[in-house]
């Protein structure tokens, strides 16, 4: 049988997603949590590898055991006790051979957090990242527009990933002004059918850059073209980074949160 | 001459403002910092004490020193480089005797911020605190126009407080609803000439209680007219209060922050 969780983790002190030799990772900590909890070693499955210091409000991840007999809207309060506070899961399901969490998935959304100050704010500075100012929005979402849509986004992939096709959807780019804590905040949410490498990250940072007018729409669009990193802005940090959603249509609903 | 600072700090590591001897605070942070960035051995006075886990926005404190030539306004960067990150000074000027960070306060504003989940949400639990469910924002604002105004809050203070008179006014009680990291969030801005211990979390959990009709408005006002706390509902805990802002009125004006 199938398992599916989402979770939820403060990226902060983790390397990641992906089990790594020499440091922490999400995975590590999810699959010791399985092994203790109900005694199974298994592998653990996610819709798609986090980065190190990027956090996640609906990972959605899943593991086969045959052998398991908990009902699966209970693994989150079972697991929770064997895992750290700050990776916490939220929803159980259970699903057939034919769901795959990074397979199957249909949409994503990142969220990304910034707030403006001349300094860092203690109570900001762990989710979200300081900018001098905000950008102009309708300066940005004029150049969102421009994203939005089916494109070869090469140019917004690091380099050394290897991947089929560079070709990916973006469904939407949308912004929401607010104040928190006595500064303005800015979090961009970013819909799409899946991301490359540091791609969320690279969109926000050529975005911002636009908007402060460092590059223009002409130089988005020769990237596009020809696909080289190097004619877009710098890569937006870790932290500010939310994986908020992934969405599988009809094919995973999860009971109560 | 007198030196003045706002400071923002994240509350979670601290025994609260105050020095304390066997654990760390954030005024003592704060006096050392001032000691090795600018060879002066100082005290540090607040607007006010904060608890232990509580956090700040915008705290404002000062300190004498005749022998210091530092202009006010260079003092946060010169200070930040010696304090830890989760306490930082965002704003400086300088005053004559004739003000004082504490007694000079005209008005201050808290937030208390909950979020709704039937579990902690890892990027929520540091700087909120989780409810079941939010309650009706109208019953909220209901009872809360029942706190606004100038009442003896005895019942709203924790024992032990030795004050003069426990007589405040609350001039405002403000409700803010939000979606953020895919649950709700409520914040609970409350602003008065002056607070008493543990006054604003007492506040916020009376609301809670008197809108999910675990007391009614009769025993609240009971509460008013005998000052026994024991007929109100719980403190909430420290670490969804932020000290948001000090008021001085025309007493203070920071340059840019």
């Amino acid at each position: 049988m199938r398992f599916i969780l989402k979770i939820a983790y403060d990226g902060t002190a983790y390397a990641g997603w992906q089990r790594q030799k020499n440091a922490v990772s999400v995975q590590q900590v999810l699959e010791e949590a399985v092994e203790r909890a109900l005694g199974k070693n298994v592998r653990v499955t996610a819709s798609g590898r986090t980065d190190a210091g990027v956090h996640a409000a609906g990972q959605v991840c899943h593991f086969d055991s045959n052998s398991l007999t908990i009902p699966p809207e209970r693994l989150p309060d079972c697991l929770n006790k064997y895992l750290p506070c700050d990776v916490r899961a939220v929803a159980g399901a259970s699903g057939g051979d034919g769901f795959d969490s990074n397979r199957s998935a249909k949409r994503k959304t990142y969220v990304y957090s910034v707030y403006e100050s001349s300094r860092e704010m203690p109570l900001k500075q762990r989710y979200a990242v300081r900018v001098e100012k905000l950008p102009d929005l309708s300066a940005l979402r004029e150049f969102a527009s421009l994203m939005v849509g089916e494109h070869d986004f090469k140019a917004f992939c690091a380099s050394g990933s290897s991947v089929k096709t560079t070709v990916r959807t973006v469904y939407e780019i949308r912004f929401e002004e607010g104040i928190s804590f006595g500064s303005r905040d800015l979090k961009i949410y970013v819909t799409g059918n899946g991301f490359l490498y540091n791609m969320v990250r690279t969109i926000v940072g050529e975005l911002f850059d636009l908007a402060n007018g460092r590059r223009t729409a002409k130089s988005l669009l020769t990237a596009f073209e020809n696909g080289e990193r190097g004619l877009l802005g710098k890569t937006m940090p870790a932290k500010g980074l939310t994986l908020l959603e992934v969405d599988y249509g009809d094919a995973l609903r999860f009971d109560v949160e």
